[in-house]
């Protein structure tokens, strides 16, 4: 049986990732020792307790990583920043501090300078979720299968990369090394920008005058439909990330907009060549994604 | 047991929808004494006979329609004003012809003037479908639960509109009777501008580096993976429903741009209430549908 990982593993938000990745180390014996909980939210640690998804739950955020030797934020990105703030000074030497942050540019911005020496910071990214949120979301098995993007900066211990990516790796995850720029690119495309065009187009629905609204709703055919169920996200977390990955996001959205723009000249003009090949273009991709398992 | 409402029913197109009322209709003994199938491409034909959907099939669509009680065009809307060209002399005296195109008023205005007198039109639209097309797609079940929407022109045989309303009903559908005009601008936005949108992003990733391509693929995460099983869908039809639902989808299109551009803008000046607010709103159309048990 493998060893242990970590003696004592401390888990900063428990919501639908923090909460999923304390229900593996639960289920599995080789992950961490100890389970100690933090959140923000009073309601959510009580839930948490609750729900038995640790061994202690802390309402303070420092005592909650004393003596821990893994830390992993599990918070929107966007509290980062004033978590890393309140923790560095209490993070045992050698300790490893990780994140599950959709942005890693701002991670390594935001949490990097506050990291004491000793201390090795390995961010990552679980490419995994659901539309729910909170600590009655998560599931053991919500990894099994996904990808794990790590993103740590230059110089970072290569042991200590090692491990989280191990810790990763016993959640099911396969694991991969990325630079923090190219992530937030590829992510913008993959996972940001389609989230900003499902709220978007939800809003424009719920704009309609009110009979069409009604119908809209009635009558959600599979297009709008699966668009909503992307939409159903949570609010603070995708405002975070959105904010937090300004420019590869722009940078989508205005291709993105060029190219929605050239489909209606085409749609009004009746270029009918136009619009059969950009339609078996998108069937290309998704046989693309079929083969490599991703669909 | 109910009587079997149509002595001979022709299908025009035995593709993903033909083909699923095919199979209906044979599981089922009170919808059609006899099933005749006629599809443009032989293949098609001949894979329809070796899945043993119809009693007879016929190359000829006005040889097809011959004798039958109730037509069905199940073929790309922008093939509507052709078929109806070839069959129209071809139809029998008090014959109901129907079709299940996602565009109304295009099939009032192809399909509506070459309708002799005393056949009965009564246009509908199953809102069902999977990515899927052609004979082997189609399956019993894709109605069941769905909605289908009559657009009967003013004037129709009520009697007619009945009987049809009754064959989706035994499918396992729901029916209401709506205005083509109110149907096309509903579909816009909850089928059509979806599609359109996730086409186009679809292209969007395809343009980008080779690098950044590649891991698209590779790290395909819950937002862009479902918009590439909507882009999936086939071709030639969501151009033709593109085409013939021009000023509806190009309305719709143009309110979700002017929304992009908006939320865009948010993200570009750190506007985090508008984008919570959009969130909240995504997130409320979806606890409706939830609850309109469409999701």
């Amino acid at each position: 049986m493998p060893e242990t990982l970590f003696r004592r593993l401390t888990l900063i938000g428990i919501g639908l990732i923090g909460s999923s990745i304390a229900r593996v180390a639960r289920e599995r014996s080789d992950i961490a020792g100890e389970i100690v909980i933090h959140d923000c939210s009073p309601a959510a640690l009580t839930r948490a307790r609750a729900l038995e998804l640790g061994d202690r739950y802390d309402a303070d955020a420092a005592a909650a990583v004393a003596g821990a030797d893994a830390v992993i934020l599990c918070a929107p990105v966007g509290a980062f920043a004033a978590i890393a703030e309140e923790i560095a000074g209490h993070l045992a030497p050698d300790a490893i501090l990780s994140d599950v942050g959709s942005t890693k540019q701002s991670v390594l911005r935001d949490v990097g300078p506050l990291v004491p020496a000793g201390v090795h910071f390995v961010p990552a990214h679980p490419l995994a979720g659901t539309e729910h949120s909170g600590p009655d979301a998560g599931f053991s098995a919500l990894f099994e299968g996904r990808w794990c993007l790590l993103t740590p900066p230059p110089g970072t211990d290569r042991a200590a990369v090692g491990r989280m990516a191990e810790l990763w790796r016993r959640t099911g995850a396969m694991v991969e090394e990325m630079d923090a720029v190219h992530h937030d690119r590829v992510l913008a495309i993959v996972s940001h920008l389609p989230h900003l065009i499902a709220f978007t187009i939800c809003g424009t629905a719920d704009d309609l005058a009110d009979e069409t609204r009604q119908e809209v709703l009635q009558f959600a055919a599979t297009g709008f439909r699966d668009f909503t169920r992307i939409a159903a996200s949570d609010p603070t977390m995708w405002r975070d990330v959105f904010l937090n990955n300004r420019e590869a996001l722009l940078e989508m959205l205005a291709r993105f907009l060029e190219d929605a723009q050239a489909m209606a000249r085409a749609v009004r003009w009746g270029d009918g060549g136009y619009i059969e090949d950009k339609v078996n273009r998108g069937r290309k991709i998704r046989r693309n994604l079929i083969e490599l398992k991703q669909a």
